[in-house]
């Protein structure tokens, strides 16, 4: 068993701590950020860092760090007000991974990693086209965390597309159907190998296990 | 192809639409979150809206819905400024599943389903004895979200605990040797089968495969 305390992770070399901290808690859903500046410049880049804010209204919560690449998305979140999120597929896990490299801002990561942007019904920001889980939101509002200048952006839920067989009749979202890839840290890819779902639990009665 | 806008999600089913926006992303760190009040009562509760804040100080963040059972958690995490999140296994995972229901706040959930506490080196709250993977925290801050009443709570590593075959040597945490579950939803749990670790994207240079 190795023990890391306060101290001793303060005392670790940088990038390994950044690698070990980021993965620490485990699987998160890898999700491309689709956004387009006030005069057309297309951005794309990954992002991990996803809160299920609410259902109703339904509400994301996406966490930025101002000082890297996630920066040119933010600026257009603000400047148009649209973004979306899109899931990562096995045959799409290199081209999502290369749009965390630093490209000039004037340069679309999806030309630069060979996705293509999809427009649909008006929307204001670019969908990935090979995604088979597509979200468009609006900007909500903003929230900073004062701790380390990280911010919290809350997007409202404006579409969702998916196939009908990413779905089941009770709503569940069927991600090893979608194909929808997870991440631990910055690079560390996942596929959605389902277990088991279990029933609503209540006390003193047994789990069910559900069709899932 | 489904296609839902804001309107039809709001015009869901309740039940309908929490399983859908909840499962939506795609998949989330299974996590129990150990705590004690401050006359010792222990609770015990299953989360996966879980943030990685920042690793220098380290930081993580666990949303909270204050009109659920989540509720006795955070009234623990204020009375003793401590809590633990520790990772669900496989042969825990039903164990784990079932800390969500309404327990009275006089009961340990901790008994109720068969998982043990454990307290280590003097840190206030329990940790989960069969878990792989702990991290003791210490409340750093309350962040309200105003759209919806929920809280994000900032907690601080104090400590993290894990096998040493559990993580490589420039600090990725290894989940697929730790075991650690992935959810999707408040329901549906998913197996950590690993893909692929790319290395540090660049433009221009091709993307080199990592062992994991």
């Amino acid at each position: 068993m190795r023990k890391y305390t306060f101290s001793d992770i303060g005392a670790l070399p940088d990038r390994f701590r950044r690698t070990f901290i980021n993965s620490l808690h485990g699987l998160r859903p890898a999700l491309l950020l689709g956004s387009r500046s006030a005069d057309g410049l297309e951005n794309l880049a990954i992002f991990s860092q996803i809160l299920h804010i609410g259902a109703n209204p339904p509400l994301t919560g996406v966490l930025f760090r101002p000082d890297t690449v996630e920066r040119h998305s933010l600026q257009n979140i603000r400047e148009t007000g649209f973004f979306t999120l899109n899931n990562v597929t096995e045959p799409m896990a290199e081209s999502a991974h290369q749009t965390s490299a630093r490209y000039p801002q004037e340069h679309s990561e999806f030309e630069a990693v060979g996705l293509n942007a999809q427009y649909r019904e008006g929307f204001v920001a670019p969908f990935v086209e090979s995604s088979t889980l597509q979200i468009g939101l609006k900007l909500h509002a903003e929230l900073p965390i004062d701790a380390n200048g990280t911010i919290l952006v809350i997007g409202q839920i404006e579409v969702i597309y998916l196939p009908e067989a990413a779905q089941l009749e009770d709503g569940l979202v069927r991600h090893q159907v979608a194909g929808s890839l997870a991440v631990a840290g910055l690079d560390m890819y996942f596929r959605p190998e389902p277990l088991v779902r279990f029933s609503y639990a209540k006390p003193d009665l047994p789990l069910q296990n559900l069709e899932f």
